[in-house]
């Protein structure tokens, strides 16, 4: 019994919809079904769910929003007339925005609503589509479902009662079809996850009704060894663990939303990355532990846009609760940082760009020279961070003599190396100028030689 | 204007001191000297404050102490006998000695003034001897000097306003010779510094009286490049700065007590490490900036009893405040740490051995369980720590790869690398039992290659 989840470029026009229905037919122990909203069908296109945002924007501000409206009834009657299905569904799209529109709700909660009819329409398009040409489907809204959620608009939380409803749907003869991004609240609220959230209902369900795999269909054939934009033509990673996934999705992988992995991760349930448009290739595997374990690194990560807090006290170790103190200081200032690796009498601090300013900056700066009274305290910006990711690394010597022999080739000045916190990656601090060049030798060194 | 400390074995015979007024004699500009209690005259043997120590106990406790009095005034019997000076010093020990006993004070201001009679003694006879040779020469209590300290027996701090007092000494035409260790609060109580703070004492004098120079003068040539009970015959270490010592003295090597540098830092007075037994030779010169940073790596330090406290949790590093609410923990249970690596997930904590005990690992440990909720929490004991030091490695392109690929020579496993947080070292975790051949390696690349 497997769920597949299909991503905004599967469900963007009637050519992909039909794609999606030749893979659910060749395989009938795909019995549950998720679906995004229908995304890009070109690079200048736009995704419905923009609009929608855009729409009740219009709407709020009492500005003009019929624009938006013909927009979104003009993708969705191209796909239900090229898919020759029941122009009800159509009517059915309009009369759902309008009454949203017309709730007697808060703006946040009408808000959430709209940005849900996406997900929701492409769901009653799929399921009419699939029983057009010979299979049993129904469309199962989220509530039928029993996908029960937080009330927290825009960033739901799975309730954990959720899971013993969503098993009893494995009674259920006919295909599936839910919407993903949203679930309700207890007293029957729509609540929408955090923006990317289709992968988070696949997840939800794969972990709901225990399923044997799931499968989550994009537009590309696997997760690759390296960013394709940097290096051409990288090798394709067959197998991952969560761990690695997680490893890599920090720094530059966005197959994933970093919260979507969660429920299949608590049941240990497989996940497959496949491509829509090649369904035959068979993609990538993330599971949660790996029989083999020879080929130690699987792949390399890497992203710009990182500062560095530096603080140097002479006897800074002999002090207790420095480091405690210059976490509070951050706290407060809301910044949450990635790493913390510390000297005897240095302390730095890796923190992403986005969670500073300048203003910030002075603040934090104020605080850390009056209250630690340090010798030193600088923040460095233009950092790149390179995770080379694999289990089984911390057993294998030489790996990380690899990896500086490839950085000191590609003439990389390391600012950085932490490796032994994490049992499944090392992690590299470059300037950012410097990383095509390093993720380049890199991966020469690890999966070319 | 210098200042010259001569250690215990210094002054630990006749001999000793004999060697000592040559090295006075020969330096017009060694003008403030700071002495040691005797120390061992040979492997078997004992140092004088340790024998003190044991009186003041045998003392406090009602049991016999005539025999560690009598041990004591033969060793200064000896010398005094051996320096052809005036017996009259031999009653004034014994004197003092009996007088402290008799005191009207605490325990603990008894034992702390006990402790101090080995320097002191040392002063009054060097002093005098100095005059034998032709010297002008005057011992100079503390109390006298202005070394104005803390209320706290065996740990006293030294008070800002020493050093005008201190300054003022730059007018004294003679010799001045002051007993290191101890000084004493406004209120006129006598204070020990911590253990081995006869080297406190000398920094402290040179801050003082802003000496040109502070010579250390110990039984050993210089500071070397590495252990030499690791690798045989090390290259000596020309010039040091302030902050590659103080990383250097953190993982063994252990010339200096790690607060006596302070005052010396503070005034950027540069501090020569010399032999008492070979003065000819130049040593080690600890400086505030170094000009030549062409050879990047200065040392190599080791040590070994370190633990690791492994933390992981899946999505860590989106929880605010994780890292400090573990800090938090340690410091509950007193537990200092050094180091703390993080990754994506998880976070190390590299915590000396002596901070740690069955009791206080399993405390610590529930509570991480309890407070954190973390995927995974263990102790790894058996770690050695290995420093790389050097101003401008940070600036050098391929050290790590140098470090790394020594490692790997060896058939090391690097455990953890953590580099970056500090300008001027870069430090490896390895198991205790590979220290030799790694130090043996790493040597072999950075200074015999």
């Amino acid at each position: 019994m497997k769920v597949a989840k299909f991503g905004g470029s599967s469900v963007a026009n009637a050519t992909q919809l039909k794609k999606v229905g030749e893979i659910i037919k060749n395989d009938s122990s795909r019995k549950f079904i998720v679906v995004s909203a229908p995304g890009k069908r070109d690079k200048n296109d736009f995704k419905v769910t923009d609009v929608l945002i855009n729409l009740g924007d219009a709407f709020v501000h009492d500005k003009p929003y019929l624009d938006y409206m013909e927009v979104i009834m003009q993708r969705f009657a191209e796909i239900i007339e090229e898919l020759a299905i029941s122009k009800k569904i159509l009517y059915d799209i309009e009369e759902t925005i309008n009454s949203v529109l017309k709730w007697d709700e808060s703006t946040e909660q009408k808000l959430d609503a709209l940005k849900a009819i996406g997900e929701d329409s492409s769901a009653k398009i799929l399921s009419e589509y699939l029983n057009t040409i010979g299979l049993k489907a129904s469309y199962l809204s989220p509530k039928d479902a029993g996908i029960i959620v937080s009330d927290e608009p825009g960033n739901a939380q799975i309730l954990p009662e959720s899971y013993p409803k969503l098993f009893t749907l494995r009674d259920r003869e006919e295909i599936l079809v839910i919407p993903g991004f949203f679930g309700y609240t207890t007293t029957g609220k729509l609540m929408t996850f955090s923006r990317g959230g289709s992968d988070i209902t696949g997840s939800i369900v794969a972990a709901g009704v225990k399923a044997s795999l799931y499968e989550n269909f994009t537009d590309v054939d696997s997760v690759y060894t390296v960013n394709p934009n940097i290096v051409t033509n990288p090798k394709e990673i067959k197998t991952l663990t969560y761990k690695e996934m997680r490893e890599l999705s920090y720094a530059g992988f966005s197959v994933f939303h970093d919260e979507a992995l969660i429920p299949a991760f608590k049941e240990s349930i497989p996940v497959s990355i496949k491509n829509t448009n090649n369904p035959e290739v068979p993609g990538t595997l993330i599971v949660a532990n790996k029989e083999d374990k020879e080929k130690c690194v699987v792949g390399i990560a890497s992203d710009t846009g990182f500062s560095t807090l530096f603080v140097s006290k002479y006897l800074m170790n002999r002090e207790l609760g420095f480091g405690r103190k210059l976490f509070e200081i951050l706290e407060r200032e809301s910044v949450s940082f990635e790493h913390s690796p510390s000297g005897i009498d240095d302390l730095s601090v890796i923190i992403r760009d986005n969670q500073l300013n300048a203003d910030k900056e002075e603040k934090i700066l104020k605080q850390i020279k009056q209250e630690l009274n340090p010798d030193t305290v600088r923040i460095h910006q233009n950092l790149a961070m390179i995770m080379i990711v694999g289990e089984g690394m911390m057993n294998t010597i030489g790996i990380a003599q690899k990896a500086t022999t490839a950085l000191t080739k590609a003439n990389v000045n390391i600012k950085m190396i932490n490796q032994g916190s994490s049992d499944v990656s090392m992690m590299f601090g470059i300037q950012s100028e410097d990383i095509d060049k390093a993720i380049q030798s890199l991966y020469d060194v690890f999966f070319e030689n």
